[in-house]
């Protein structure tokens, strides 16, 4: 038995900018030293940012990305933490195409690189044609480390066999696995699986931070042999946390030859070692799922502003529950004053919608202005005549064009506030309330998006704040407002039945057999059936937004637009 | 040496409609027997058509092709071709997911069904988990033949070369390989390749047809073992050919058990064959670049439409190139009574816009009419004092919403003429002349599109027809009009240089040192590298179009919208 001082650095890069995430791992690496650590261990694709689509194929990034791993073990020696062990998740390439990569770094350099051994794991289509083939070993203060991406550990069991079997007393797992809705980020079940398989501890360290439609949640952690958690690091936190480890002496099983990947083994001077005693930090507390949605949500719309150099946001406060939980949504994220409201009444908004919306503005404490669009919409119902379908999506296209033309004066991120469930059946107008750049509640459906709002009330009550989200805005029935005494139940069933008919269909994969015999009525799901099929055209034109399900659209679930197909079992 | 009487059958099925490519394939089977064949061949997955995307996974589809297959089977006998041996490409599923299969239809039955070796082809990341277990060979008077999907034929020589070491006579393949521009299509050298490499006759079908962005150009083909063509089929064309098949007989290796795929073995009764003598068909003649790229726009457009159940198109006719080009398309595709073209001036107009809107209606005699848009555009621009890009993004809104609003009330598929020059540079405005449900363009450079054009109008003259397209369309200099005396070249390089280098970078995969070595002025080339980085979320949000490249945006090049790597090498 030996003791390892882990630190776990758990960080939110941006997509391609090497040379800020080089300065995070610097930050990183010199908190986690001044605790003492021996080893710190970074996410995936830390020095890059995820997920990379195909910058990843770029051969002069990840040139880029290359060199820039190599100033940064000098860099780290040169802060005057060379002796401290830094293993990180890295891209490479080689003849067959990107790799996904895990390096340390030691005293300057890069002292082990080692490719994934299910290469077709981390960038899909690109994948390379062979498995990584060596298993490198750090051997630092007595205990051998072996390192995996979270990716080839979560791929099969083998590679991770193969190096308890090596004689590995622990292994170190940069990861990079998204948010989903859930106890915990799915990176706890796989390190308690893998270690109870291996009985060897492992770490898994998991990025902050959101990422175009994807967020990591954090969650970072390690396991002893017996999959018990040692220490789990708090959601949605950037955070540098470092722990006394006790590891048990493998015994190593000399096996045979068998073809098998080679083991590289690099003997690290780890120098005089910390002295300071090391209380173990706080383990992360659990989230409800309102909390850890909500958190999801804040942070994907944050990085998506931020690291797009957007300053403020800008959308049509209807008066409704979306628009509502947008805007507390942007004020949790970017605070009030980056939040630009536009109420845009036309003659069939109910005298209540524009009260709701001022005050929703009111509450929030943001920019907030009118604009009647009633004589555009007027211009065009009796210059082309419009009527039914097309005099209602009118009405939604001048409010769009308004807060298009707003944003291009002002600068400000345009977001369309529309939930799940109406994408799901295409309750929405395209160029209409569908325009903007980001979509905050694109994966939440509207009972959530319900929740959502009592939750924040309720958080605010509690804090001893202002609820941000005016009582009637959550209480009134829903309506789009586009025709006279319009309720959304006119041609959709109550959002209750219909939120789970879709959780079932979209995100369960029942199929229509399953929702018929579960009970719910033929005609309906039919219809509803039908209403997703048809409207895959919409969602394909839909702006990008923080997936928080495991099938999200677009992300996860892509059907063809042209398909015949209707499902009648 | 034997003869065999082969049928290769070239349809266009339609994603997802079972009955109706169930159809196609009685007629293609009746065809092919009333010539004599002995076996007919169709492409890959031709009973669901393809590509399925999520559709594959979705179980109950894949149920219903199952059950589709057998009924298929007893149709065809009922039909009095049961002794034609029918091979097909088709989607079945197992308990690891969807499977993409090739099955052999004889007497009523289905006799075999082989699912692919290389799983992970067809169905990217919903691969299963193993490989096809089984090859079925199929003794038909005194032939054994092997079948092997476009996909597994593709993906390595291994099965190739174990059906032709099992003492397999002849290889047929149903494949779905899309069109690409160049001499022929994939299907060419693929077939050339694994004949040679095993010696043996291989045929190839390979469907028509557009399905959302993708077009399969058939160029069905059979080659003898030296890989020597002895037929192709015509591109673009549905098309049913057979030919007398002269089959060396194979000398049969017996090859020891290593372990691989079982060979399975059928022996079928042909029963009698035909009598009647057999001329091979004439081939299909190789087309010019312009020939060929026009025959994929016209039949992705048409197929688009007409599958989707839209009989016409509505589009602003800006007197410019790409909305004449997208007139001709459609008038070629759909006809000139299927084409509903909008003049929508604005001040800043010029007169020989409206001119030439109004010559191209004449010449290609279709629906035409004018809706000023002066009045809306100024009640935004004084109401919001809109000035600079501002102003000019208002014009193109307020056009397309007023496209919209006539789709809405008429029932036009509504068309984005804009060309992929213009999308990678983001020289488009985003709910302006980007609205609509398809974009024919979109995947052709500018240079191109004047290409066309000419090529289009030779043809018309070549034909003794009125040509199209107005002279003045193609010769005058382009210009988005959205401001006074502006030119395209304002912002961009003469289009020459610009297409020249985004070819380069976006379709051969320069990076910007080659581009800089080879000649481009450095300080343009990090101009438009600058423009395409920066406006990939407006390509997101843009309808499907046409591929016709071996790179399209979105299905073949995404990049990360939140990216902040800058290529400076």
């Amino acid at each position: 038995m030996t003791q390892l001082r882990v630190g776990l650095a758990q960080l939110n890069p941006t997509v391609g900018d090497l040379a800020g995430n080089a300065a995070l791992i610097r930050e990183g690496t010199a908190e986690a030293a001044q605790q003492g650590a021996d080893v710190v261990l970074f996410p995936e694709l830390v020095l890059t940012g995820c997920p990379l689509e195909d910058l990843a194929s770029h051969p002069a990034f990840a040139q880029d990305s290359r060199e820039r791993l190599a100033a940064l073990a000098r860099e780290l020696a040169d802060d005057g933490h060379g002796a401290t062990l830094v293993i990180l998740g890295c891209l490479d390439h080689d003849e067959t195409g990107p790799r996904n990569a895990v390096a340390a770094l030691h005293r300057g350099m890069v002292v082990a690189e080692q490719f994934d051994h299910h290469p077709d794991g981390a960038f899909g289509e690109h994948h390379p044609t062979h498995p990584g083939q060596s298993l490198e070993v750090l051997q630092l203060h007595g205990v051998n480390i072996g390192m995996l991406s979270g990716t080839d550990l979560g791929m099969s069991a083998d590679t991770c066999t193969t190096l308890a079997n090596s004689g590995v007393d622990l292994i170190l797992a940069p990861a990079a696995i998204p948010f989903e809705r859930g106890a915990a980020n799915r990176l706890a079940p796989l390190l308690q699986q893998r270690a109870t398989e291996t009985g060897i501890v492992i770490g898994g360290a998991n990025p902050v931070g959101g990422q175009d439609g994807l967020v990591f949640d954090g969650n970072s952690r390690i396991v002893d042999g017996h999959g018990t958690g040692l220490y789990q690091a708090p959601r949605f936190e950037s955070r540098v946390a470092t722990m006394d480890t006790t590891i048990g002496t493998n015994v190593v099983e000399t096996s045979p030859d068998t073809g098998g990947p080679r083991i590289r083994h690099h003997h690290l001077d780890g120098g005089s070692r910390s002295q300071h005693p090391h209380t173990t930090p706080v383990s992360g507390e659990a989230l409800s799922d309102e909390a850890q949605t909500w958190s999801a949500l804040v942070l994907g719309l944050r990085d998506y502003s931020r690291k797009n150099g957007f300053q403020s946001t800008l959308f049509g406060f209807s008066g409704g529950i979306d628009s509502a939980v947008c805007a507390a949504l942007v004020a949790d994220a970017l605070g009030a004053d980056a939040l630009h409201g536009v109420s845009m009444p036309s003659r069939y908004s109910s005298r209540h919608s524009t009260e709701d919306a001022e005050e929703l503005a009111e509450r929030i404490g943001c920019h907030f202005r009118s604009e009647n669009v009633e004589d555009i919409v007027a211009d065009y119902v009796t210059r082309l005549q419009l009527t039914g379908l097309a005099e209602e999506n009118i009405q939604a296209r001048v409010r769009g064009m308004l807060l298009m033309a707003i944003s291009n004066m002002e600068g400000h991120l345009v977001l369309a506030p529309a939930n799940k469930t109406e994408l799901a059946v295409g309750y929405s107008t395209l160029y209409g309330d569908a325009v903007g750049g980001f979509a905050p509640l694109k994966d939440v459906f509207k009972t959530q998006v319900w929740r959502l709002a009592r939750w924040r009330n309720d958080e605010a009550n509690r804090r001893g704040e202002t609820p941000p989200i005016p009582e009637r805005s959550i209480n009134k029935p829903a309506s789009a407002e586009l025709r006279p005494d319009q309720a959304d139940t006119d041609s959709l069933p109550e959002y209750t039945l219909l939120d789970s008919l879709l959780g079932r269909y979209l995100e369960d994969e029942w199929d229509r057999a399953a929702l018929v015999t579960s009970g719910f009525d033929t005609e309906t799901v039919d219809r509803i059936l039908r209403m997703i099929k048809g409207t895959e055209y919409k969602r394909r034109q839909y702006p990008p937004g923080t997936r928080v399900s495991r099938r999200a659209f677009d992300r996860d679930r892509r059907f063809p637009i042209t398909n015949a197909w209707h499902e009648t079992h």
